[in-house]
Order: structure tokens, then sequence, then C-alpha cells
């Protein structure tokens, strides 16, 4: 299977166990995570040869940004070393009508300062067949823009996939701003994967009848997402996950792939949420793995939404799960029932 | 907005983390709370001057009791020091049909032993517009009945508002005891906030056709417990708690707010629990807000309810949410969606 | 009441806190349990005289294993100390799709090397009523097959009750070699417990019309289950568990207890699982318990499932609950209200 | 070897992990422990028939400290069920120059207000050589030394050898009534236990040139002070410990046996604190095992101390030591190497 | 007594448990604190009437910030909320010949980065009589300086006390940079705290015959060192804390106190560290408390130098001893005997 | 530097937390080491190409343990999966008098079961330069000691550099065992590396006037017992470590590098321990690493005993040192100091 590379930021998590809140935490779980180190986990854990690249400070907390890569088998040859410092956010996980909280403190790391030519994308991408990157990336600023426009042109003169989730974050940049960006960018993309409002807040693309506080899902409101998306760019595939929040504790969870002008939609999965950060993320995990190992559309969006639907039962931003495991789902046992 | 008073006893709570069983039990989580101190803390939170009268021993632990209300806010300047102990509960957090369990060991502690003459309520009062106690403060034993009496009269005296939660407590005194003492203590009081049943097993005051352990609710049964109480006392407002148990970590939970003879009733909320130790509380907390704010009755039943719908989240005793968090919920908000 | 006597193993249980996966932890929680032990707990909480039999290393762990049994009342003057290793096995708490794990490491162990002339079975029975043992420790190889089978029959020649869970376990003895001992050990059987897929594995007897990856359930087909049993061997009764897997976190739980050609089937009680291992144990000892308490069919089944509708509210293999809380929840209130 | 009777209070102790204060504490270490439940615990753990006589509340806490004196091998069949509360204590852990803590909360436990004649000591010294309490047990309150002066006058007709360790504790009783209670009690004691401070607080026995806060000790002061004690009553033995206070982390101990006019001195040793509380108490029980053992004068002196010194490596209360542990120590091999 | 002001810096501070190392480490626990901070609280403790003034962000953790003062006793009435991040930093506890590792993260903070219009001197300065800062603070950024200066020259107006800390940090500036910048804030100051190292830093001012990595001590040197910054600036007192360190986990600690041209030393510690991170704000809170309390100069460092070496004994920065507690070790008690 | 091949066993590590006894422990510290994978982890570390070459289980503790080597570093490609089980071990951590205990469950490993043709050593050794063993890896059985053979072999044909540590485990094999198979592998070593007692254990190779549990230090014995060594087989350097044990807590550690007729001694530490486990393996990794750099023999052994000297400030086996903080203890610097 071919090589995939991933670009972007890792940071330090930090958060108090169980439901306890920030105020009330004098002890805070400390894990290493950002959204394209998280699909490259989860490819690693599937068996597919995974690189990050990144930049991170020469001090401890660097070091451990890369071991806890190294742990889950992702290549971390190409982290460069330097800069002040790691990015970190905290996490309180919410319960019933209490919503979680995800508190950023990212400005300034390492990676967000590095200059474009620190990155040798002829070299990064050598024996490469994919390269993933989320919206986050060139948000981190005008430096980290600029290396991602590079990339992108370089993986596509290379003959790479070029995937993208749009990942839309609102501290990190505007609407416009985002807009004007992306619209760059997303001429050299082959596989776009968002979710509703990210289409909306990038692109100001909308689909009618779907209210996500309310949690409604309408199906052609999502078909309409990703064919809008599709005529403005020249991508070969989009993929869109559907959230319905019923509260912090239990989501609707699935999928849509849409290509060659059809729409494709997974099982709708109930889930009793564990750890939703990341949730996405093995999403698009899960869709890079199908197409690289040539499933079928439907077969894909459906190993895409229960590699995701699982995610939500694991503790922090990893997805651990196996694709044994995720097909055991996918093929329809839902029981959790002990496997001894 | 008015300083609120409250006075009561604040104990070392000591739980099992999780779901342990007190007998699986060899580490516990200490804090420290108690159903006034609880009030307090959620009023600091919201912004409001509330200061805490009871007596803790002079040893660390009294002082870790302050220190605990002190971090969240409460003004602790007539905290006494003083006496032989702090009273201590233990609590084992049930789960599905195995119920939650307390067990208080609270006999002897500083506060149920402080003599009426120790309390200087005019100067406790100064500059204070809202005193705060529970049916479990008089319960404490005859000097604390004796303070509690002082106490009403003289906020009568000097205008303030005076709220009580009857909170029954069966292990401190017998339903006569409780109905006797409570009865001379009612004409002092303007906000009375119950559940079915403390007025049951005070005043002998029921609803019809209502079975809490069957969990169904009848809101017909709660507005007549509201009037007979009004018809009773003096009172201004009447506040109700209706809590259906679906399982130990399932509730449905709303409250009705009675007042010149209407009764106004939130939605039912679904609370998946975490910790509803203080959830009573924090309706207290809640409408005392409401009405200092000048809410209407409606939004102040809904920002009660959805303030200890709130709490049900949160492990111990106190609520920490915010007012933006509460309104967010009672504006009908109630997805859980993370908030980054 | 009669004192009853297990025999089997007892394992060193290790497992992640919480959800966490085995391949994030670095700490596990050490417990010490196995099914006829968890099943003396039990009856040891319930009040009655329960001993337990086996074999431990002199070591330190070795004599954790026997420090956990004495902790919670259980006899272990019959505990052997000797050989190499005490077994151990893994568990992963499942969540949502996400199933439990459970990882043996049991091979080897002290019990499972103990030759068959180191239980003198007379001496060991000496005052018990009652002996109790599952189909895992047969097969823990054929020493043990051999013990087993001398203890059954020295415990028929006594006059004691016997009870058998046919508990399969696939990775210890093939269907066929499980088939072929616990055919031979049947006859001496008084009260055999099991679930549908037990007796499907060990003795080829189905039920028709039921699918437990679908978490159907067919009343039908579980007295046929039990009349099949009944009709191939002596059993006085024969109990079957009922479980439905709607997730890792729901279950549906019941039981059925056969005898004199009727079938006693408890309430079905949705359970929200906080550990599901050691269940059936629970109601194997919720059904001696009954037994030897003289309760009627109906009364039996019932106390035994709720004592194992209450196991899985419990962390650990370990059911500690009392039989005034199983009467509590057996009478009806499922409500979980706080008891204080 | 003979059957050993402790009588006693069993508290819950508290303490913060490692060297926290209290005030930083929101966790508490929860064991169960007692002076004479400690000497019962290293005594069962030598292998010696121990049972310890209290009275404990009918909830979960006290059941707690029932199983963890079941748990180590303690027979409990004699404890008594009801009133009103386990005591507590809470434990600091000083280190350097800041000293240990010990707060106690342990008025109006359910064993301070047991009537004498809840004891029936024919029965409980069925079959039992020795008797053992210390001096904090008639401290308890009028009740408790009622019970223990009828407990040592039983003990003594039944010919139990009766030790006894002063453990002068101020919080309990003045010196005063401490002096006129124990030499009423003293007459029926064999084997007496105590440190200088004790015999000069209890009896005004006095060693001279010797200060304990300088940390100096005098072997001539030492014999001095046991041969007044057995001068003023019919004791056999007495022993003492010998404690110089480095600091918090670091003292040196030792122990004095004297019988028959002779002192016997153990060796020094210089311990590294992990835990003091309960060093005396594994003095005691090393003590009581090397008479029950009919050890010499020497060799007693020195099982104790080393039974002692081990104990301070030890976390919480109970010393968890094997007798060849022991016998190591006292042989000579102070060196902790590795056991593999 | 008079109110204290200290301003600078409150940072998150991040730490593995006991001796982990960061790159072990899956857990962190979480407490706030910095230079100022420290003596804050530990002169709240004392029982003086201190208050805190900085900037926090508005978000959860600088709340987390401003309680954990308040827990305290410090008053927050004067922080000011606002900014992009609260500061952090790491802290790994050495061992034996390992060293403690210190790594900030707080550039970008908000403290770092307030304007000087944002603090009114005049109103905070109303009713003190001492202030208190670090060179950390002016080390922070030019706003930071500037603030100081304003800060010093206010409260030199207003008749208050100034006492600063040198606490040279050469990852904040250089040596030339502070040298400069302190120069301008000296003749404000009454009362500097300095070691040997940190005049040395800033002031290029030296003592001879000393060679702190060799742990060596030279009484003559200090008392140059004193002199030589009385000569320069109009200081009142001079005090310099002295460590010779043997280990990371065993140091020699003592203090110098030099006012009208004399030199008292006190008493040299041994320490065996439990963390000694804020070792030398307790210094300086000691001293404080000491010229407050109108102590003698022999008294006074005495005082502050049991302070801070009780310091040691503690976890965290935060000093939690009380006044009676640093008075038993300055009048003699090293022995660290429990206290019941 | 050249690429370094280790081959042994790992295992998962179980211990209790800070000095609690295995009896005491209800949560176990769960790492994964060994004595060869020690040494490759704290080679990756120093920036060696180190792989580990075992088999491991196919499950997640299998898996768990390839992680953790992965973490730090070490190439893992030449690790094989299958066999039945991980072998694991416990340890307890002594203070004061108290010894460490080892507990070992290593039997039916899975590498203790490899047959010597799952290895292929012409492909491990590709582009190696350095293979290192100890003396464990034979002892595992019988195809681990004809594994071993072929490896050393293999390696000498191919011109690798052979490195062993004698490590005799007696609970492995006897002495007479150990001898034999040992006695053949030597000829194929280059370096060895060994305690006395190894040496005395293995080939009865003895230095007089050293008593080792006195902890007498002799190094003319050293020296003798490396010439012994070096005359019976054909080494070039031998290596020994020296530890004197004052007790748990405290040790002397040094070491003597043989070669070319003349004894290097590393200067002596006293080390404060925090966990000795592994303390012999970061010594081999220090010599292993001061060979390939080139160093002197005595700046050898200086580095070699500063490694190790500092892996007992360090939790778990693995030695998480730097080059660069090893030299700063090499060169002179035990003071501990912060490190900001």
């Amino acid at each position: 299977m071919k090589r995939v590379i991933g670009f972007g930021e890792i940071m330090l998590r930090l958060n108090p166990k169980n439901y306890l809140r920030l105020v009330q935490a004098t002890e805070l779980e400390a894990t290493y995570s950002g959204a394209e180190a998280n699909v490259m986990v989860s490819l690693a854990n599937f068996g597919v040869d995974a690189a990050f690249v990144t930049k991170v400070p020469k001090h401890e907390i660097g070091q451990c940004a890369v071991n806890e890569l190294r742990r889950f088998g992702v290549d971390v040859s190409n982290v460069i070393r330097g800069g002040d410092r790691l990015g970190a956010y905290y996490v309180e996980k919410g319960a019933s009508q209490r919503a979680s909280k995800v508190i950023y403190d990212r400005a300034h790391s390492s990676i967000s300062e590095a200059k474009p030519e620190e990155f040798d994308w002829s070299l990064i991408f050598k024996n490469a067949g994919w390269f993933h990157f989320t919206g986050i990336t060139p948000a981190l600023g005008d430096n980290a823009t600029a290396a991602t426009l590079e990339a992108v042109k370089t993986a596509k003169e290379l003959g790479l996939t070029v995937s993208c989730d749009l990942n839309y974050r609102k501290n990190l940049w505007s609407k416009e701003k985002a807009g004007k960006v992306m619209s760059e960018i997303m001429p050299y993309i082959d596989v776009c994967i968002a979710n509703e409002e990210d289409a909306a807040d990038v692109f100001a693309i909308k689909a009618e009848n779907s209210d996500v506080t309310k949690g409604q899902l309408d199906k052609d409101g999502y078909r309409s997402v990703a064919a809008q998306l599709m005529n403005k760019w020249p991508l070969k595939k989009v993929a869109i996950t559907l959230r319905e929040s019923i509260s912090a504790n239990d989501n609707k969870w699935s999928g849509m792939l849409y290509e060659n002008g059809n729409a494709y939609f997974s099982p709708v999965y109930n889930v009793h949420i564990v750890d939703r950060v990341g949730g996405g993320d093995s999403f698009g995990a899960g869709l890079i793995f199908s197409i690289l190992s040539g499933y079928g559309s439907q077969e894909a969006i459906n190993f895409a939404a229960a590699a995701s639907c699982l995610k939500h039962s694991i503790e922090h931003d990893f997805s651990l799960m196996s694709v044994s495991e995720i097909k055991n789902l996918a093929d329809g046992d839902a029981s959790g029932r002990v496997q001894r």
C-alpha cells in the first residue's frame, strides 16, 4: 500500500480526568495530538506506511510529541526540531447537556512559525502516494499557508493523491480569510472531507433544511453541499460526516461519500461517547485507507463511518482500532459483546 | 446585586472514585460541601457577593473547608473557628439499578455544637439583602435550632429576603420534631424550596396521584402542594423540584415555581448523571439568582431548572457553571456540542 | 445455612482504568478473581459459610489472591500453596460499539498443574452441603479434569448438592473435548447453569429462533434448551441467563429457571454496564443462595436475576451486594434513588 | 503457637499521598488501623492465630475495617457490630525538618461507647494464650476502662499472658487520669512495653541524662526506667523502644528488653523512613512472637527491633513483613540488596 | 499588620508525579504559581493581608490561577482579566545526581503583554504598606518594565516599603539588559533579596573564594556582596540565600541578613528535598513577615531561613507553613518528631 | 555510528506505586523491559541506530511491548510475532533495610519457545556493526541457547563486535548449566560485562578479599576477576560494575574497565536510589556507546559509570538520559542543581 504523508501541527493535549471541569482539576492527562497526526496514527494502526511532517521544539515536550507518534508506528524522520514552543490545548469533557470545551493555546508554536523553505517537499514525498492535510494547517499563519501551497503543488506534480479535511477553526482565522486561502488550495485537492458547517463557514456553501443545533439531518442537503463543492473545484470525491448531537454523551453519527454524481450513505450509528475529539480525523483515515485498498464507494463510506464510530469509544484523540475490529462493525455487529 | 448570606454546615465529603463501592476503595476523593455552602458557591460563580456562616475546628481539616469556599469565591470572614470536629459524609455513586448511598458522620461537629450567641446576626447581615438556609441547619441540634430562629428573626427585622430549602433529613430528626421546629421558622420565610417528599415529611402536606418511587409526576399534585404551603404560611414564592428516577444513571428533572396563585413549569430535562448530589442546591441558587436579577416567573424557573440540570453533569456537590452556560441551555440548546 | 465449597482457578485480573485500551495503559488495576471464586465471594457476602479450593504459588502474588478472598469473607483454609505461577488475564472494557476484550494468560498455573491427589475431598467436604464449580475447572487440563471428577463423585457420595455452570471457554478446549469430558461429569450434577451458547458449544443443544448476535430472545427456545439438558442427565434444575447485547454499555438481562417441567422467567432488566465480567457468576451465587434459602421457583429466579443485574453496576469481577439490596430490586424498586 | 487476642479501637486512617500536606490534598488514602489491630496483623503475618476484639458500626465503613483485618488473616469473629461511628484519624507525612502530623477524630466511636457487658471475655479467651492491649484502650472512656479491667482480670484468671503497650495519648486523657487508671491495670500485666516518654507521662518515672528532642540516648537511663517499672508492679518483662529523631526522614531506632535484672539492647538501626506510624506496634508484635517462640532474651529483642525497623519501610500502619525477612535483618543483612 | 502588594506573573506549573521524567509522563500535576505569587501565599498563610496584581486570560485556565490564589487567602481583587494566554512551565524533579529541570513556556502571556496604563497603582496601593516584586517581572518585556518602574515610583511616593528579589532569569533577558533595567529600579528599593549568582549576573558584583557548583560557602564573600550592593544603592537591608547543593535530594541551606554594616547568619540546615522550587520565595516571605513583625536582625534572618528550609519539604511552589511551625524550627527543634 | 542489534526477552514489568508492597497494591504500573531491550533504549536515546530482536505474542500485550520500544526510538522491524505469552515480572521497591524484590513469571514466553530457525541472522545483521545480548537470553531454554549460539557465530563471521553481559539468573538455570553453555559462547565475545557475583556464579572465578553483602570493595579483587576472564577467553575488554549496598535507598556505585592488562576505575558515586533495576544495563549501554564513539579507556569507563549512576535516579528499567546530561556528570558536576 502506498506511503501516506501528513502535514500539520501536533500539540500537547491536556484534559482533566473523567468528567471533571478544568476548574476542579489538580492533575491533567497529557497526550499529544493534532488533526493530521491523528489521521497518520490511524493509518499506521491499519498497517499503512504513514509519516508525519511538522516542527517541534528541541526540548523534552517536543520530544514527547515525537515519541507518541513513534509509539503508534508513525514515521517521524521528517519532523524538524527547533522553534520556541509546542502548541497546547485544554479539553474538558462534557456530559449530558453540558458541552465539551476546547481551549487552544497554540499561537507562536514552532510549526506555526516555521519557514516554508524548511520543508523539502520533493524529498519528503519520495516513495509516497498520498498527501493529507486539513484546513487547520494553512490557518496557522502566513508561513504555514505558503508551506501548504508548496506542498500541494509539489504533491500534484509528483502524482500524489491529495486529501484535505476542511476543518474550519474560527479561532485561527476569519471565514473571509479561510475562504480566500482555501480557494487557492482547492484546485490541487482530489479528496475533500468536510462537515456541513465547514463548507458553509469556508465557502458559504449551504445545505437547505438542516439545523445542526437541533440535530436534524437531511440527506438531500448533504448531497447538495457535495455537489456544489464538486462543481466549484476539480475534486474526485467529497466525503461529509453527519453528526446529530442528542447530548454530550449520545450522538448519532454517519457519513456520506459523493463521487461520480452519486451519494453513498453509511448506516447511522448511535454512539455513546467516551471521547469525541478526533472523531472526524478517524473518518478521514478510514476513507483514505478504503480508497488505498480499492474498496467500492459503499464499502468505503461504510468503513470510514465504522472507523469513526468506534473512535468515539476511545479516550483521547488517537483512534486505536484495527482493520478487523472496524470491519466487524461495518459488517453489522454493533452488539459490543465481550471477546475472549 | 445584593449580598447573600448562607448559614449551615460544611462537611468533608469522602467518596470512592468513579463507580467503586466503599468496600472496594483504597482511596477516597476529599471535597468539602454542604447544602447551604453549595448554594453560596453557585451564587459566587454567578458573580453574586455570597458569604457563608458556619463554625469549623481550628485544625487543618477545618481549614480545608474554608479554603474550598474561598477557592470558589465565597466570603468566609464570618466563619467561626473552634469546636471538636468537622462533620463528614461518605458517598457511593450508584449505577443502573444500584442506588447511590450516603452515610453521614456529622454528629458532634463544631457547627452542631456552636452556641447561638456565637453568631452576631446584626453584624453578619450588614449590607446583605438575602438570607438562605435549609431545613438541615435547625436539625443539627437545639443550639442550631435556636441560632436559626435568631437568624431568621434578625433577617426579617433588617429587611432581608429569607429563603429556605426544606431538605428533610430523617437521620437528623423525626418528622414530628421537624414539623414542630420548622413551623416556628416558616413565618419568617419568603421563598420556600422543596420537593414533594419534603413537604410530606415535614408538614404532612401531600400531593395526590404521584408516586415518587415509580417516577410518575403529576403537575396538579405539585401545584396543590405549593398552594397548601402558601395557605399555611406567609410565603411569597414556593419552588418545587421534580425528579423522576429512571435509574441511578438517568433521571428526568424539572422544576415548578408557584407565585401569585400561578404555577410555572420548566422544561423537563433528561439528565445522564455524573453526580446528582447537590442538584437541589444548585436549583436553589439558580432561583435566588433569578429573583435577585428580576427575572419573570417563567424565566426564573427556567434558569433554576437549567442550572440544576447542568449540576448533574458535574462531579461532587459544587455546581461550577457560569450564567452564560446556564442561559444557553435555558434558551434551548441541550445538544452538548463541543465548544471550541 | 449449609457450607458451600467452590473449586477452580483464581487469577490476577489486570485491566486499564475506565475505558482505556490496553495499548494506552501505563497502569493496570490489579484484582484477583475467577468464575468459582466470584461465586464464593457473593455467597460470603450473603452470609453463607463459603470456602474456596484452589492452588496458588507460594510467592506474594499467590498470597494476594488468598488475601482478596479472605477480605471478602471466604474461607481459604483449603487453599494449597505451591506450583509455578498464578494465572492472569487482561480485561479491556468496551464502550458503545467497541466490544470488551479478555486476553487470558493462564496456562501452566499452579491449579492447572496440581495433581488430583493433592485434594482430599472427604476432608474438604466435611460439614459442607453444597459443591460448586464451572466448566472452566475441568478444562484447565487432564489433572484438573481428574480432580473435578473425583470431587463430584465424592460430593455425591457425601450427599452434597452439586452445581455446575457450563461456562464454555474456547481457548481452553475444543467443543469436542468439552463435550466428552462434561458428559462424564454431568451425571453427578444437580443444578446446571448455562447460557444458550454454552449448551450449544458443549453439547450441541440448540434453541431455535434465537440469534444472540442480534440480541433476540426467544422464551420457547430457552425452555427447549433446558428441557433437552434435563432429558439427557439427571438434573434437578436448569438455570439459563439471557443476555441481549444492545451495545457494550447497555444490555438487557434476565434469567430462566426450569424445574419440574416448568420454566420461570425473571423480569428483564435494562442494565447500564459498569463491568459485566462476573455477571454470570453472580447469577449462580444468587441461585445457590435462593435454593439454600428455600425460595420458591419464581422467587429464586427473581433473586438470581436481580443479583446479577446489580453485579453489572460494580467494577471488577466480585459482586459486592447484600441480600437486602438485591431483594429491594427483586421487589421492584429499580429507580436507583439515593439512599441516605 | 498460642492464640493471641487483641482488644482496642480500629479507625479509618486518612492521609494525603506522598508528602502532600492535608491542605493540598484532593484525595486521601484510606486504610484501617489502630495500635492493637496493627499488632494482630503483624502476628497473623507471622503465622500466629491472632484475633481482634472491637466494636464497629454496621454500615460499610465499619465493614471496611473488618475486611482489612480479614484480608491480612486476623480472626474477626469477636468483632461486635453497632454504635454510631468508626473513629478516624488524619495523617500528614513529614519530611526533613517538617514533622509528621496526626489529627484524631475518634470521639464517640462505637468502641469508645461500647458497654463492658457487651464483651464476654471468658468466651473470647477460649483457647487463647495471650492477651494484648495498649494504654489507648482504657483511655477511650469510662466504659472502655471498665471493659479493659474486666478483660485483664479474666485473662489472668484463665492463665493468659497479658501484655500492654503504655502508649500514652495526651488527647485522650490527662497524665493524672492515665496514671490513676493504669495503676489499677498494671498488677495484671506480665509484659510491659513503653518508650521513655510513656513511662514519664503515665507514671512520672524518668530516666536521667536523656533528652528525646535532642535525640540523645542513654542506656543507663532506659535500664533505670525499666527497673523502676519492675519494682512497682509484678511485671515479668519490660521492653522499651529507643528512637532518636534525626529528621522526619531519618531516625535511629533500637530496643531494650529488661528481664531478671538484665537489660538486653538490640543493634541500633539507621532507618530511612517510608512511614513511621505503627513502628511501636510492630515492635510489640515482634516481642510477643519472640516470647511465644521461646527465643532467648537477646534473640527476642533483636527480632523485635528488626521487625519494627522494617516496619518503617512500609506505607501505612500495618507491618507486612514475614518472619524470614525479619530474621534476615536480625541476622545482620541490612544491605537491602535486590532479591530475585 | 500592613497590607502587602505583590506584582508579577502567575503561571500554570505542570510536573510529572514523583521522580518521573517528562518523557515518561502521561499525567501532569497542575498547580499555579510564580515568584511573587508564592510570596503572597506565604504571607497570607502567616495572617498578613496580601494582595496579588497580575493579568490573566478570561478563560478557565486564567480562572484556575485566580482560584488557587483565593484558596490560600490572597486578595485577587486587583487581578486584571484579558490577553491571550497564561504562561506555563514544566518542572521535572531531579534525584541524586540528576538535576531538576525547568522548561518555560511563558512568552506572550497576558501579563507580559499588559500595557502599563492598565495598572492604577495609586488605587492598588491604597491602605498598603509594602510592595514586593522580583527581577522576573520587569524581565517579562518592555511593557512590564514600564509598569514595574511606575509601580516602584508610586510606591515610594506613597511611603510603602519596597522589596525586590533579584531573581535573574537568563531565558528572559541578557545580563546586560538586566543590569541596565534593574539599575533604574534599584534606587526605589528598600530591601533587596538575592543569591550570590543573582548579584553577579545582574550587576557583576562577585564574592571572592566561593564556587557554587562545588557547594562551598564563604561568609566573607556574601558579606562583601551585600556591602557592595548597599554601597551602590540606597538599600536599607540586603538578604542573601546560601545554597550548597550536595545532590538533587540533599542541600545545605541558610541565609544572611545584612543591615547597618552587620551581617547576621542563620543556622545552616541540612534539607532533604521534597520540592525546592519556591524555596527562595518562601525566604522572601519570611523576611518580609519578620520585618513587618518588628523582629530583630538575628531573629528575622532565623525566621526567614527556617521558613524557607521548611518550604523544601512541601510539594509544589507554595509554602504552606504556619508561623508557629516555622518558629518551632527557628527555636531549634529540627527533629521532625510526629505531632499528635 | 554503527548500527547495534540486541537480542533477548522483553517482558511486562508490573510494580506497585512508590514503596507499596505487592500485598498492598490494587494498581500496578505497567512498563515493558528486559536486559537487552534496556540497553537498546539507552543507545537509541544516545542517537545510535539500535534494533531489538525478540518474539512477542500477536495480542495487545505483545503490541504494547513493541510500542514501548518504538516510543523510545528502537527499531522493531525484526521483532517476530507469535507464540503464547509475553513474560512478566513483578517488582517491589525496597526501602531502608527492606530489600527490593523481583518475582519472575517468564516461563513459556514466546521468545523462550521460539525456534532457532525463526531468526535469519544474516539478514538481521545487515548494516550492523555490533551485537549485544546477556546471559539471560541463552538461559531462557534450549531453543534460545541454540539461537544465541547461531547469532554470535554469524555476528563474528560478519565482523560485528559482540558484547555480552553475563547477568546470571539463578531462577533460569543452575550454575553448572550456565557455566557449560556460556563457555561455548564466550569464544565469540569481544566485550564482556559482569559483576563480581556473575563471574563467580557462572565460571567460579572469584576475587579475594571482597564480601558483597558487607558492601566492601576491593580494587585488586576486581582486577583479578577481569584478568582471569581474559586469560580464559579471547576477550578484548572486560567491564565490571561495583555496587556497595548501604541500604535499599543508598548505594555506592562505580565501574572498572579492563583492557590491555590495565584496569581503569571510574569515580565512586553515592547514589540515592529512585529505581535501581536496569542499572547494569545502562552501564552496558554507556560502555558500548563509549567504544563506538572511540573514547579512551578512562573516558569510556567514566561515561559508562556516569550513565548508570544516573539510571538509578529514573523510575522503571529504561534509562532516559541524554549524552550531554551524562557527560555533565562525567565531567564532575554531581550537584544536581536545577537547570532552567
